[in-house]
Parts: structure tokens; C-alpha cells; sequence
């Protein structure tokens, strides 16, 4: 159990379920249900599903930071770590075909119920913005950075949408090597190639 | 009323509530209520939220077909029907920064759900894909007529997704904008540059 608390299981298990599932599609019960532990136990840490919600965009928005701080440590150059941030496309291939993306799917289901947790959806966006604008203006090109970073988060989220629907492993692959290429093409100072 | 039917309307108005709230959040006795008319005539058009889904998914898919037919009607050039597909982006930007991609979304939503439905509603990607590949082939790419389309409909997926999140008309301008100078990049003749 390496440590980890009830509530931890609780959110690992319902963050599990509101990507696979989707957030609406998954009940309160269904999560408690999971969980091979007493119905009081399980209020005692959650009330409601926004709740739950609560503390998955919490515990999403930690890992994500902390992949970002570890991406930063290991890649010693910027456009290596931009690299890592591609490569999370084929790392996470098989359940991006079965799923898609779990920030974009559930940022996009959070806006369509106009629900009150969009923004701190959204943050694991913006950490992701701000880090990739941040590698870009390392890279020297601090103008356009925010610019680049929204481009290349962008092609990535497209990416993500259409292995879902085809569920072709090799459009993942080209695409990401083309981004790749785009980003070397990015490092050698000239303007982009629009 | 227009020579429209009352089946039609009930698919009208499912369409835009499917899109603006989502699949699993609109319940049958939403789309019920909505219309005004009896619940014995809504019955008689359909008795299951599933057989309103494929009503709604064969509207969008031909309303998509009678789309691309005008677009290649009204192009001239390969390249000018392949700007209109960009153009969407621009000309139905308000409700693709509240709601999203209506073909993106539902895809994915389906998906998480596990649901029947799933090909019949990836079949508005594959018209776009198809519709798109015949315009890079035209183009003289053959070749890679289908990359390139998958390509595109993925940018424009991915704009889309982040337009949604970050409500941002100006970041839709200029990736459609890009979207139009990598095309021009195409059309040279060269080999794309990745």
C-alpha cells in the first residue's frame, strides 16, 4: 500500500473512472462501489461526487507538475524537454486510442455541463502552457513562445482526438515525429515556417 | 415551419442539446420536454434516447456531406475548397469556445461510453478525411493525400479543444491563419516541410 491512505485509493480509483467513463457517465456510487471498503468509510472522506472532482483535479494537477519538474531535471537542453512533452502521445498511446485525452475530454465534458470545476480543470492546461512557454523562450524565442506553446499543445490535443476515433497507433507516431521536426525546425532561429 | 417535419424538429433540437450539454447529460425527458407537443406524439417518433442518437448522427452526417458538396461546388481550386474546411474554425468560433468541436466531442464521448454508436459517429470524421484526401490528391500529393488530410483535421481538432478551454478567439484566428500558410506550403509541389 506503499503509504497511501484511504483517500488516495478513492482518487486514484475515481480519477481512473472519470477518464475511461467520463465525469457525468460515473456515479457517486459507482466509485464507492469500487472501493472494497464500508459505505461510512467512504463518506467519511467524500459527500458528494463535486467533491470527489475536487480532489482528483487536485491530485491530476500535482502529477502533472511533478512530471513537468521531472522532465525539466532530466532533459538538459529546452528542446529536449519539449521532446518528452511529444513523446507523452506514444508513451500513453493505448489509452489515448481507448480514450483520448484525460485533460482535453474532461475539460471539454466540464464545459458542456457549465460546471463550476472548468477553471481548475483548465490549470492543468495552463501548467502545461506556461511550462512549454517557458522552454520556448529558453530556446530564444522568447516573442513567440506563448504563441508556440498553444501551437504545439494544440496539435497534440488534435492528435489525441483523432487516434481516439481511428484508433491508428501509426497516426500517433507520424504526427509526433512531424512535431518533433517541427521543433528542430523552431531551434534554428530563423521564424518559424508558419 | 418550413415543409419540416415534426420528427425533425425533435432531431434539431436533440442535435443542439447532444452538443451543447453532452450525450449522457441530456436524458430522453429532456429532449421530451423541450418540444412542445405531447408525450404520445414524442413516442411515436421515438421511443429510446439511442434511437434519437442515430437520427441526430445520420442529420449530422448529411448535413455534412451537403456541406462538402457546396464547398467543392463553390471552390474552384482544390486548395480554396480545403480553406473553407479551415474556415469553420473561424465561422462557428462562438460556439466552438463554449462547446467544442460537435464531431470531436461526441466521438470521444461515445468512446468513453463504451457505446453501439461509435462508428456511425467516426463516420463524420471519415467523410471529412475522404472529402479532404481527394482534395490533396487533386492538389497533386496522392502520395500523402491522406497524411496531409489526417494532418489537418487533427490541427483543426486541436484548436478546437484548446479554444474551448481557453475561450480564446484571437488563438483560433491565428492557427487558422497558419493552418492556411502550411496549405500554401503544400501547394508548391515541394515535399511538405514537417
Amino acid at each position: 500500500m506503499s503509504g497511501k491512505t484511504t483517500r488516495d485509493h478513492i482518487v486514484e480509483e475515481a480519477d481512473q473512472l472519470f477518464y475511461q467513463r467520463g465525469y457525468e457517465h460515473t456515479s457517486f456510487s459507482d466509485i464507492a462501489e469500487t472501493m472494497q471498503i464500508s459505505r461510512g468509510n467512504f463518506y467519511y472522506h467524500f459527500r458528494t461526487k463535486d467533491e470527489i472532482l475536487d480532489a482528483v483535479l487536485g491530485y491530476r494537477l500535482a502529477n502533472t507538475r511533478a512530471m513537468l519538474d521531472r522532465w525539466e531535471a532530466e532533459g538538459g537542453h529546452p528542446a529536449d524537454r519539449i521532446r518528452s512533452f511529444i513523446h507523452i502521445l506514444i508513451t500513453n498511446r493505448a489509452k489515448i486510442m481507448l480514450y483520448g485525452c484525460p485533460v482535453g475530454s474532461l475539460c471539454n465534458e466540464l464545459a458542456k455541463l457549465d460546471h463550476g470545476a472548468q477553471a481548475q480543470a483548465n490549470e492543468i492546461f495552463t501548467l502545461f502552457r506556461g511550462w512549454l512557454r517557458r522552454q520556448f523562450a529558453l530556446l530564444g524565442r522568447k516573442a513567440d513562445a506563448d504563441a508556440l506553446a498553444m501551437h504545439l499543445l494544440a496539435r497534440s490535443q488534435g492528435v489525441a482526438t483523432l487516434a481516439n476515433a481511428f484508433r491508428d497507433e501509426g497516426f500517433i507516431r507520424r504526427e509526433a515525429e512531424q512535431m518533433c521536426n517541427w521543433l528542430d525546425a523552431q531551434c534554428t532561429g530563423k521564424r518559424r515556417t508558419k
